[in-house]
């Protein structure tokens, strides 16, 4: 197979729905998202946890792309699947792909979002661009030994797009829309790249990750209180000295954590971080001068 | 054991987080939910389930109360839990219990709500009162051969208590108030009824089920089209003849299946009737006269 400029991927998580069925659709409607010149590949990143309609089978697929684990042998169903996917889209694959987009959604009210794996040019200039063009926030996530092996660092560029507010296992229109727009914003400006008529903005502000918070726990790593209502849904807000963060059973609202401000919570109440221990991350929003070798790396993946 | 009055169940479907959480916490602090000197047992539907984080392991425990089922010996492991429990806690069980609520939640928009299986006296005395005293919607499933079985058809009186929207998996503070002031508003009824303190309201309003829609489905059963973003979270708001029910891929309108008006949909886009191919249901507003022997009927139970 030829090499492919983009490979879109839905479905890393099993039980999210929206993209996988938007991909779907595309595939009767090659229309419904102009390609803008570029050659695409499409594919379910986790196709036996969709058909189980579970985020995984064995192992979360979106940490299973660390060097160690795709160097070895045999494994997991999603190492087996990460060493898969590398090995026929990845950089020395049989159909390499230059850039990946991963297509999420979430329990969390995130709206559209990109997310972004540490701080390489290509990357930063690519959600810079779709920044200046639709406006979307950036969450920032480096520096955090306890998540690694995610699916867009094996590739030279690559973003993953996370929209929610949905819950998993559901379809909604509003979430279709909202993928379907961020798809199709990253491909024009990819392709804007290419011709070299694309205009770099000065800036993009990022919301660099900090740390993430657990509720508090009891006997048996129960939960003892849950995100506070005041909390829910207030993604990129950014919280103040008095915040209510936690709640009781009986409404009353539990001792904060100390947490500097102003700190900016993302992914508040994502179903699947729960296992994790994670109720929240916290975030910094910083402004940083766009750099030129950004957008000539972007290029040169694309030339 | 001796009788007891109520029965509540909680995490009869395992994915359903929020009550189970609320009985936990209940056990842990007493007076969270005050008892109004009834006697109550309390306990987990499906506890392999909610290990699981599945709604169920066999087959959906609250469409297994079947007298079909229940009469057989073996079966699934849901049937064999809901032999169980109507060995235990059934009206010629072990620890009897006269009236049971179930506590669900949905990831549809459904709010505070109850859920009857038919027009039991007792059943519509119970719902009338709470509705008086709290104004819930009710939904009054009847005469649907596609869904039988439900767990509260085996107690002499029963009611769903629904919440939503919520995604499965996810505990949300707002989720458990609203199941809690349920609850406790359902046990301060039952007492005043024993104490025949009551004064029942002169009417009760419900949205008696009609039938149900699924989206449009093509090749595989895959869905062509999906409930409109205009829909989407209008639960019990009745539907007008140009409403939007149906929305393709690329955001166009899908031409209306033929709907009585004013019907009025509930269970828009729960994730779990997807597998039942269930898109929403319908009913029809309806203001009952209370009858004097409902009232009786259910006190009769609680002497």
């Amino acid at each position: 197979m030829a090499a492919s400029d983009v490979l879109v991927v839905a479905g890393t998580h099993g039980n999210e729905l929206n993209a996988p069925w938007l991909l779907q659709q595309w595939n009767r409607q090659p229309d419904l998202i102009n390609s803008a010149g570029l050659s695409i590949q499409r594919l379910v990143g986790n196709p036996q946890a969709q058909a189980a309609m579970r985020r995984y089978v064995d192992r979360d697929l979106n940490r299973s792309f660390r060097p160690d684990l795709l160097e070895q042998s045999g494994g997991d169903l999603e190492v087996c699947r990460a060493r898969e996917l590398v090995g026929r889209f990845g950089p020395k694959g049989d159909a390499p792909c230059s850039v990946v987009l991963d297509l999420h959604s979430t329990t969390a009210a995130m709206g559209s979002s990109l997310v972004l794996y540490g701080r390489r040019p290509a990357d930063l200039a690519l959600a810079a661009l779709v920044q200046g063009a639709l406006g979307l926030p950036i969450y920032l996530h480096e520096s955090d030994s306890a998540q690694t092996g995610f699916l867009v660092e094996r590739w030279p560029c690559g973003l993953v797009v996370e929209v929610g507010p949905v819950p998993q296992g559901v379809l909604e229109a509003r979430i279709v829309r909202q993928t379907r727009i961020a798809v199709e914003v990253c491909l024009e400006v990819l392709a804007a790249v290419r011709l070299g008529v694309m205009r770099p903005p000065r800036q993009v502000v990022v919301h660099r990750h900090l740390g993430s918070c657990d509720v508090p726990r009891g006997e048996s790593d129960q939960p003892h209180a849950l995100i506070h209502q005041r909390l829910q849904g207030r993604d990129w807000v950014p919280l103040k000295p008095l915040d209510a963060i936690f709640q009781a059973a009986d409404g009353t609202t539990v001792e904060t954590p100390q947490i500097e401000h102003p700190s900016i919570p993302v992914f508040i109440n994502e179903a699947a971080y729960a296992e994790k221990h994670i109720a929240f991350s916290l975030t910094q929003r910083e402004v940083w001068a766009m750099e030129p070798q950004w957008l000539q790396q972007l290029g040169a993946l694309l030339k």
